[in-house]
């Protein structure tokens, strides 16, 4: 089944103490469909770009499946930029730069055959952006995740309540959660997040793993241990674009493909981290990342010899 | 096989966000030796007490299966005092104050028939008192596990590579990996910690879970996610007490029972910090650990579909 994804396509300076790029590819929407494109070949990209985006990168991206028609190009205008420095641990990090540019004034306007798509993945931008996509939709889609920030809900948070009433799953950090529910512990801000409207909360853990909460029931994949971890950026998008290909692609949101689909997602952020910007996403086979994934079963799987 | 382990048996102050606790029975050998005893029957404990610790404390012990002949009692003195504050995130704390009473002169004495126990546990004391155990042994045991921490990298570094050299298992914290290796990757610390003697390395990530490294393979176990965490005192060593308890009672040393052995440690572990102290630890039934280790199955097993 086909995938909507709406996010930044931008550039990023990124700073690391092992090294750094300059003007790099980066954005929201460029991770998650890049990422997704391993799964499903039929990907809907609403975006923003100004004309200094290299044509190069978007012809990479359609010949990778992804139909640009909700692209805007703003001639005369630059494409957001972000520019970001990790600390020496690499899990947290200060943006020394935002500049939004054509970001400012995006109103995204899906074209026709954008507005069916059963599964859609809103990244992280303003809610209003995120709910009017939403609208735009003719029928409600089968799976809505959203990507959102802490920035948000400093600034937006009525406007981020009204659109968590019209999702189904909410993909933040721990520190976003805490501050979202209010809640210290995970399992008590879940069961708060789910009263607020998303009935499957993924919490980012960054390198300690990801926590899937749906109802009840609690899934935890760790993120993979690397020797080297190049640059992190966009390693969450990586993973909700690997999370929700995989769920496009199977067409099956029952919790045991979820469980899969957070493997998948995993197994792609591991990749992104390894090369700067979106280089280790670009020429992966499919064997690469079924290695992947039996390098997660083999690093979590027991026989509890229970019976 | 029995289970021969040695460290403090002592008082504890605790004080989280959410109640405090005082004079609280506590210490390494009191926590690794009552987790073990739900596996093991024959478990013997090396330590000094004062004059004021509960009789009632010890006849418990004594009914659990710890032989306490290597239990040094000194009278007219007191036992090792430790106080500390859990900040808020409960993965942290601050001592507030450390009273080594007669831990300042402990020689530690193993009776004739604790020296040819198959499996040793070393809690973390002083890397001298440590090698005092080992020199003791008349053989080499089976399996031999050593728990430090920071304190002793800064303080009493020679010693305790000396020690290393001659252990099978090192427990440490994820930051005290990092600062005995020099390296910030932990699968990379885990290579240099392997050249300095342990050939496993387990690393201990407080609520993040558990990793355990043996040559070139890897495994993790997450920690329960819990609703509630009252007091986190003694995680780690209940942890290790649960590990060494279970290699024990199995007397198998395999990769693939290490992990199991990695699993039924975090859910004692998961035990341990329900209530303040050792008190969630008194009463367990082989029902109540069976559930839990069904919960870490459900938390981390997935199909991958791989074939």
């Amino acid at each position: 089944m086909s995938l909507l994804t709406v996010g930044t396509v931008a550039f990023d300076d990124i700073h690391t103490p092992f090294g750094s790029a300059r003007n790099a590819i980066g954005g929201a929407a460029t991770y998650i469909s890049l990422a997704a494109s391993y799964f499903c070949k039929d990907i809907r990209l609403v975006s923003v770009i100004g004309d200094d985006f290299p044509k190069a990168e978007l012809e990479h991206l359609s010949q990778r499946g992804v139909d640009l028609a909700g692209l805007q190009v703003c001639q005369g205008r630059k494409s957001f930029f972000w520019a970001g420095r990790y600390h020496s641990n690499m899990n947290s990090r200060d943006t020394l730069d935002t500049q939004l540019n054509v970001l400012a004034d995006f109103d995204p306007v899906l074209p026709g055959h954008f507005r069916q798509t059963p599964f859609v993945m809103l990244g992280n931008l303003t809610p209003a952006v995120q709910m009017r996509v939403l609208d735009q939709m003719e029928q409600r889609p089968q799976l809505v995740a959203l990507d959102t920030m802490n920035f948000w809900m400093n600034t937006a948070m009525d406007g981020l309540q009204q659109v968590l009433r019209r999702i189904d799953i909410l993909t933040v950090n721990d520190e976003e959660a805490r501050q979202l529910s209010g809640e210290y512990s995970l399992v008590k801000a879940a069961q708060r997040i789910h009263q607020m409207g998303p009935r499957i909360l993924i919490i980012k853990k960054g390198e300690h793993g990801a926590l899937l909460f749906e109802a009840d029931r609690v899934f935890f994949a760790p993120a993979l241990p690397l020797a080297e971890v190049v640059d992190p950026t966009g390693a969450g998008d990586t993973f909700a674009g690997g999370f929700m290909g995989y769920l496009a692609q199977t067409g099956d949101t029952s919790f045991d493909n979820l469980k899969r689909a957070v493997i998948y997602g995993s197994a792609m952020a591991s990749f992104c981290v390894e090369k700067f910007s979106i280089e280790r996403l670009r020429h992966l086979t499919h064997a690469d990342i079924r290695e992947r994934v039996a390098q997660f079963v083999r690093l979590v799987h027991f026989d509890a010899r229970l019976d």
